[in-house]
């Protein structure tokens, strides 16, 4: 596995693999199992896989955790290794951003305004400029993304479509712990206590998911309100807890895949998750 | 030379060429002398040059010539085959924007917001955004674009250096008519007496740069506004003159690459013209 701190490093070694194809898997590091089935399921699609791992500082707003975001690059380097990885890609700010602030913008639109987008204004613009520039750099011909960050991932299904970078998204499923809570790395900032608590969010949405299948439309606010009560009781600070159909629109009788959204504050910890609903 | 109107075909085509440079230039088509020069630059810097021509309707706003401006494909393709070009691509609207208007943007910043940009406020927005999806399209080696448009030039090269798209971005040399001219698709909006007036536009931009070249920054204000009423007497509502470092920057006493910039309108013709001047 070669690691590469520059972008014409990377590059020079990418240019022995043109014949071949390429994956790409977008990190910020700090890699638990979630991140090395993106990284297994890489590996079925293309015959190199990059792993980049770059906490980037355009997505966090001032007073988020950019500064204490855990860097653990050499244990990162040694899980990689363990599920073939090819090349990790772990670039200085420098690096990426020679001029900072960046001048050039990506932003996408509608979708960035809501869930996440309401409560950290910019993070998918961020988002959307770091990923075209680790697209260009790595011109990838598969990127594989986490379902966790669902909106995310459809954020980024849009900049590829409008955008024309041709390649192919893949999102990978949620890895949760056996209790059910989603796989994350902001999971370690939740203490003892609080991380027993922290399951709630998954049981929740998995109850809220039973009673939606075959629940009216009207019925949909007073049942999110009933999760919303059951996390703050819990003890969570609730974000948002959202029912969409699987373009991020609100749902109407027709649709069929739905998901079911949730943001919420645990501590020092705000933990997304969301699950997939087909309706009946 | 091929004529493609798909992205798919152009992609399958350009696909058998992936061992050789690939050049791109993007055109709005109704092609003049100064393109075949791009294109004649773009021949000595690669083995394929893709010729794009594309009226793209993000770039004008409401008001503007989008639906007058002249489409001469058939024209452009004949004098395209005369300097040799391989392939051309004039996609339909809806082949480029299939989602319209566009849910995603390509900003560029500050630098999009002064000259043009100020009469022309989303201008270089709908730039940034076509100019992406042809760098996307066609992942050029070299991508030519003329230096009358020397703001867009500039933008282009921010966009290319903050998106990483790794393009050698060259800049062709101004096509001028015997009287000095500036060609432009735009030229033939202008009545028999207004182009025998338009050369005044070239005429006091070269006078500018003759007094600027040894002048001191501060006398700069009161030369431009000598050259406002010039053009001014002359016929032109005048849009901007302005002096600028050669990064589009307000020049210091330590800049030595100036560049004289103007717009002006003549009739219906909305004119352009700018001068490189290296200061003494």
């Amino acid at each position: 596995m070669q690691i590469f701190h520059t972008i014409a490093q990377l590059q020079a070694a990418l240019n022995q693999h043109r014949h071949q194809k390429v994956a790409l898997v977008p990190t910020m590091g700090n890699l638990h199992e979630g991140h090395l089935q993106l990284v297994k399921i890489a590996k079925q699609h293309a015959d190199v896989v990059v792993v980049s791992i770059f906490v980037n500082p355009t997505q966090f707003a001032a007073g988020e955790d950019f500064d204490s975001y855990p860097r653990t690059l050499q244990a990162d380097c040694q899980q990689l290794s363990t599920v073939n990885a090819d090349m990790v890609f772990a670039p200085s700010v420098d690096e990426m951003y020679p001029i900072y602030p960046p001048n050039v913008q990506v932003l996408s639109g509608e979708i960035t305004q809501i869930l996440c987008g309401k409560s950290r204004p910019m993070h998918f613009d961020g988002v959307g400029l770091v990923v075209s520039k680790l697209f260009n750099i790595v011109r990838p011909d598969v990127a594989v993304f986490g379902k966790k960050d669902y909106q995310q991932l459809a954020i980024i299904h849009k900049l590829n479509n409008e955008l024309n970078f041709g390649i192919k998204i893949i999102g990978g499923e949620i890895v949760r712990a056996d209790d059910g809570l989603a796989l994350s790395s902001r999971n370690q900032y939740l203490s003892a206590s609080e991380r027993a608590i922290a399951p709630v969010l998954s049981q929740s949405l998995q109850a809220l998911a039973e009673r939606i299948i075959d629940a009216d439309l009207a019925a949909y606010p007073s049942l999110i309100d009933e999760t919303k009560a059951r996390l703050t009781q819990a003890g969570f600070v609730v974000d948002y807890v959202e029912i969409y159909n699987h373009h991020l629109q609100q749902p109407t009788h027709t649709d069929e895949q739905l998901v079911i959204l949730a943001a919420a504050w645990l501590g020092k910890a705000r933990l997304l998750d969301n699950l997939e609903v087909l309706r009946q």
